[in-house]
């Protein structure tokens, strides 16, 4: 391999995605490998928010609903949100959290295939993911059953007892990347519902839901999509599944006609009907915002530059860090691999810490694994070469390895 | 009666409350009685968020959740909320929406009394709760029946067969106020639990949830808390209930232990569990920011102040426009009404479009309330009588009959 940090300079050089690290505020001095767990600032936020702060709530107050469009802002955000997973418009909605989303759509899911009690999920997948679940399990009692079965034997576990597979696409932990197409093809042949958490692949992968004949999902406002920490969420339905949508959340901003004050719940149209309270404005001005980088980006373009850049940082970490200890963690083929590199080390957490003090931010995760995000908005091919200069040296030089590394603090 | 603007005045230059005022961003040539709807712009919120924005996510990125304590902004925020409804501060958190939150409650309730299957609130309850409650019914089938009365059968309609006791505190449209402690006091007597939804009297009306010994509570941090459009809301529940209580919506960050990212569901400390997925920190941090308005106010003088200018506003109406066709649509005993005036008149719509044309934004609900909202941080006693001014001339030069005052929007 013949690798240099010039020739890393030339990719960017040449990378039509180059031009829109400078959307992003980002700080001096840090390489920031953890846009997987939070993204960076968008410029256009702070404006954004301010607007909505000092000239629409300030100003106009309640008149904001319908004079600044507050009202729309969940079915808006979600429009913007459509082409970055392959999906219409009309099918998806910005609001609440993944979880609260998540809940939502199992529910559903359930109860639009009556007699089927099995909810089809892997172990290790994202905890809320699978917490929900059971939560949801606990609640509803026999009328639900949890089958979680690893990866490679979903296929195996699907059969007419199944009401709904639900997987998170990217593994958050090992960056495996599901086969969305087939997995939901399979759901489909035995009956079941496909409900995909796009948490760690929206605004990173190319996303094709009509394309695989998704039937529900939901995805995280705050990582690759930089809506902010804890920004709403969004969901997905597919439209052949509308009329028979409905969400066990029925708050007022689902109903039909909210602003009738009637008592009965009547379902809203479409996607309105998952919407639940008022939507948060702040959040989704944000989200709303953060959009903006993603305007005339191909998503294929994305994903390209985000394959390369996993690439790049584990081809490096081979020939850079030899006999340091750090071991793939993640699918070597950036095919098979979401936009993270994972990697083992038992001394995992201290390297991280030990990293983010020289400005290298990735993130562990119990036990042993290092995670780099690549968002190929704002992360250049430097970068990588940087942060695996910077990794070589922290295990070379051993700083890990002081003992104020090994505190664990609170991390996300 | 013997009422001036300038007796008004002298009012206000005795309300020891009337300093609170400058902490908010007013705009000009508005007198704002919608604050029951969304309540006014703290100066604090601005520069709170630019900070959460820019040096706390643009800077510090992912590590704001420790070094800017955003993990746990929910609990410092409820706890700030504590005090304002009689509560500890460890039975308070803020997070999701108020009906994600009901939702939560009621069916915590429902588990918390096995083998009852009833939930009596009353017909007219603010939609949402309503609506959340026909959800979780349609969820739970057999298990749960709702028992709609009107507000003065409630007592009679308590059994053995109740679990719980769900109602709005202050009536949307109303203004009515539930006896609290005699409705739990009723609920208890059968061995149900008293759920209620403060929503219209948080930071208006001085709550006491411990003093009333209620179990559970809900509320919404955008009226007269001032947490902004949408903001996060907030959760009660006693502490004799933490050890029985389950949420449902049994996200990760009700967890116990949410960073070991362990596969099974176990519930956090106390009200922690009612938690559900990444809090809203930029909602959040508005909210938080708000509440510094009401940092060393007694409630009782709050209180105070509510009932005194919804008294003046119903006394100014009612000497000031007579045979106006508008009819009080509330209580007249400030001690039985909330922080707000409903009036009834046919044509209420277009009479609240004319106000608001000219400067005195109200609102109006179907089929004929005019709503003026008294948030006693920031309406001053000449704002009433301005207010009042402004209507008697609406009702007496007919300008309120120009059709386009007749064109409904959504508003909410």
């Amino acid at each position: 391999m013949n690798l240099s940090r010039e020739k890393c300079a030339a990719r960017d050089a040449a990378d039509g995605l180059a031009g829109r690290r400078a959307l992003f505020d980002l700080p001096e001095g840090v390489i920031y490998l953890d846009g997987n767990s939070l993204g960076a600032l968008p410029r256009a936020v702070a404006p954004r928010l301010q607007a909505a702060v000092g000239e629409a709530w300030g100003r106009d107050l309640i008149k904001s609903w319908n004079v600044h469009g507050w009202i729309d802002l969940p079915s808006r955000v979600g429009a913007r949100l459509a082409p970055l997973i392959g999906a219409q418009a009309h099918e998806v909605v910005a609001a609440d959290s993944t979880s609260v989303n998540l809940f939502k759509l199992a529910a559903a899911a359930i109860a639009m295939r009556p007699g089927r009690r099995v909810i089809v999920t892997e172990p290790g997948n994202f905890p809320t993911d699978l917490y929900v679940l059971q939560g949801l399990r606990d609640l509803l009692g026999d009328r639900i059953a949890l089958r979680v079965v690893e990866a490679d034997r979903i296929p195996d576990a699907l059969d007419e007892d199944v009401a709904a597979v639900v997987l998170t696409h990217v593994h958050y932990k090992s960056g495996r990347l599901h086969d969305m197409a087939e997995i939901t093809r399979r759901a489909h042949e035995v009956g079941a519902l496909a409900l995909w958490d796009l948490s760690h692949s929206a605004g990173a992968i190319d996303l094709d839901l009509n394309g695989c004949d998704v039937d529900l999902a939901v995805g995280c406002g705050y990582k690759y999509l930089n809506g902010g920490p804890g920004a709403p969420a969004f969901l997905f339905a597919a439209e052949r599944l509308h009329p028979a949508l409905r969400s066990p959340l029925s708050g007022w901003m689902g109903h039909a006609r909210p602003f009738e004050f009637i008592d009965e719940y009547e379902p809203g149209d479409g996607m309105l009907r998952v919407l639940c309270g008022t939507p948060p404005i702040l959040g989704l001005t944000a989200l709303d915002a953060a959009l903006d980088a993603f305007d005339g980006v191909a998503m294929a373009d994305l994903r390209a530059k985000s394959r390369a850049l996993g690439d790049l940082f584990l081809d490096l970490v081979a020939a850079r860090c030899p006999n340091s200890g750090l071991q793939p963690a993640c699918p070597l083929d950036a095919a098979l691999r979401g936009s993270q590199v994972s990697l083992s080390h038992p001394d995992g957490y201290a390297i991280v810490q030990a990293l983010i003090e020289r400005g290298v931010v990735g993130d562990f995760r119990a036990p042993d694994i290092l995670r780099f995000g690549f968002a190929p908005l704002y992360v250049r091919f430097v970068d990588v070469w940087d942060a695996v200069e910077i990794l070589r040296n922290v295990m070379t030089d051993g700083a890990w390895r002081e003992p104020r590394f090994s505190l664990k603090a609170v991390v996300t």
